[in-house]
């Protein structure tokens, strides 16, 4: 990898130093950091599953709301979520940081740590990146593989008229507690949340700053080909919905009053006057599955589910492209869902 | 791949346009752009080489002398250097994109049209990526995956003591294109350089900012196991052979006097009163292999480069790692090499 850099010594050593703190172990791994690229071994017919991301300080995170570790670890699980949906297993990850002058070696190391705590949460290696100088903010760059057998995946294109829809989890969680952490900034807000818990607000911080990606339940749905099309949840139910349907060619029709919605993000709701369906439908970086499945799948997927500890609850149904994509709210109306749903998270 | 931005909708309408533009045919490739990740078949038993970087306006690239085109192409290329360094086939190319407001879509395009340019080269196929806002400048993540049979490759860490030392191609073009161009933009020092003809000047900045990667060169070497070691020169000749002397725990010996220099490449060093030599050895980003081989392999090296019309010069030895990294110059002294060749491109 290319090391053009201001201080390209001091540089070389920060990657020795890395390759060293963090050796990439990893079945199949013949060369980790320190080549020209990392090489690793295909031994039988496989699909090989590669994401990639850039993320920009003050766009998709902000160093005042999470620290330099909360940054590593959201990066690498955004990552592991979209191998998630796709029912791939993820075996390995490279990661570029373009750094500012004022940034420490510590505040560097500490990205590597909150990134290999994801990693190890499930089994991935590192396996190569780079470093450089930024002259304006932090920027990351994540690559990561994973793998299933050949010929089976989750895509976006698959769901059908008469699917059901489901999604993993809750939503909302992360949106309330991302809201949280900026009320911390505004003092005069808070004297408006009397009525929250101090375990609910933690619960919902913690769910923003440390999501969990659905590794388990992709690769479940994948193994068992219970599902027709997924997805993950980081635009929003609304946003990546309409990814599904428009890669399939269908519309889908939601239930307002289905939404798998946390006692916390209740609270939340309740105690800002706020609807907690808004709050579901509106929130992003959830890193839930949102998926279809045919209605004969539907025992299968409810016990199975159980069988695992899975949480996984049926918010609606595939419909004709025709009828759009829509919401049946608890009033019983249905309406059109907004053509996206996405809240700039980091202003 | 997450897709957070200020305008989503936006974004997404690119990612398509993209998509329709540059429809990603490659043999093994099964979803490129438009899921959660590209997948890719891997059929039989192979090596795959994963190489990562991320590029920062005002760091790597100044959009004053290199257009948005330029910028895409010279990304690649970087990149697709980085493979052939491993003796690997380039397959698959994914870019994600920070792009500042102040970017036209044009722009924008006019940047994968530069990617393009050079994935053509090399057969090399779009899969993926993504896009985003940026704050502060222009940022491009690229990631390249190539592959070799399983088993063979090129690394860093071959280089025994007695072995020769070779590049491809000739050192300092890319440098001297360089200082070209940005004395473009003082006006005074224009007039400072009545010896150098149009012709060389072109050429010159021609092999900066439209460098080639070796692959060819690479492929060849690693198919017929005629190099113990290599490494692309990015960093410059000094920087990359220390990596290759530190990987293989020996040392070097270069031949000054034996630097391949290009004509332009003197004829420029003239008309500014400086050492050809030195502009060879601090050069950074020209993207020719430095490789070492056995002294049995010298003779099928050369009949099998001009065989294929690949230019190859010996340049030096593998010495005990006590020798350090030395150069004998033309007056027949040999002196250490300087710690890092490196000079810093774009200020």
């Amino acid at each position: 990898m290319a090391r053009r850099n201001v201080s390209s010594i001091a540089e070389f050593a920060l990657i020795r130093t890395i390759a060293h703190r963090f050796p990439g172990h990893a079945s199949g791994l013949i060369k980790g950091i320190g080549d020209d690229a990392a090489v690793v071994s295909a031994k039988e017919p496989a699909w090989w599953h590669v994401t990639t991301d850039l993320l920009a300080e003050g766009v998709h995170f902000d160093l005042d709301t999470a620290d330099p570790a909360t940054v590593g670890y959201r990066a690498a699980m955004a990552n592991l979520s979209d191998i998630a949906a796709m029912g791939a297993v993820p075996r390995y990850l490279l990661m570029t940081l373009a750094i500012p002058r004022r940034f420490k070696s510590a505040s560097v190391f500490a990205i590597y740590d909150g990134l290999m705590e994801a990693c190890r949460l499930h089994d991935v290696a590192l396996i190569g990146g780079d470093t450089s100088a930024s002259r304006a903010g932090l920027f990351l760059g994540i690559t990561l593989i994973g793998d299933t057998a050949a010929g089976r995946a989750l895509f976006r294109h698959g769901a059908d008229i008469g699917d059901h829809i489901y999604v993993t989890g809750t939503l909302g969680d992360s949106l309330a507690g991302f809201r949280l952490l900026n009320e911390r900034r505004s003092p005069r807000s808070n004297r408006r949340s009397p009525s929250l818990s101090a375990a609910d607000r933690r619960t919902l911080i913690e769910r923003h700053l440390r999501p969990s990606a659905r590794v388990k339940e992709g690769r479940w749905l994948n193994q068992e080909r219970l599902a027709s099309a997924a997805i993950d949840l980081s635009d929003g139910l609304s946003g990546d919905l309409r990814h599904i349907c428009e890669e399939s060619g269908v519309g889908a029709e939601i239930d307002g009053g289905a939404l798998p919605i946390s006692a916390p993000c209740r609270a939340y709701a309740e105690s800002r006057r706020l609807s907690p369906v808004d709050l579901a439908v509106a929130g992003g970086e959830d890193y839930e599955l949102l998926f279809t499945a045919s209605p004969r799948m539907h025992a299968a997927i409810e016990r199975q589910a159980r069988a695992r500890g899975f949480q996984v609850t049926r918010i609606g149904t595939v419909r004709h492209r025709r009828f759009g994509i829509r919401m049946r709210n608890t009033d019983g109306i249905t309406r059109p869902m907004p053509a996206t749903s996405y809240e700039h998270f980091f202003a």
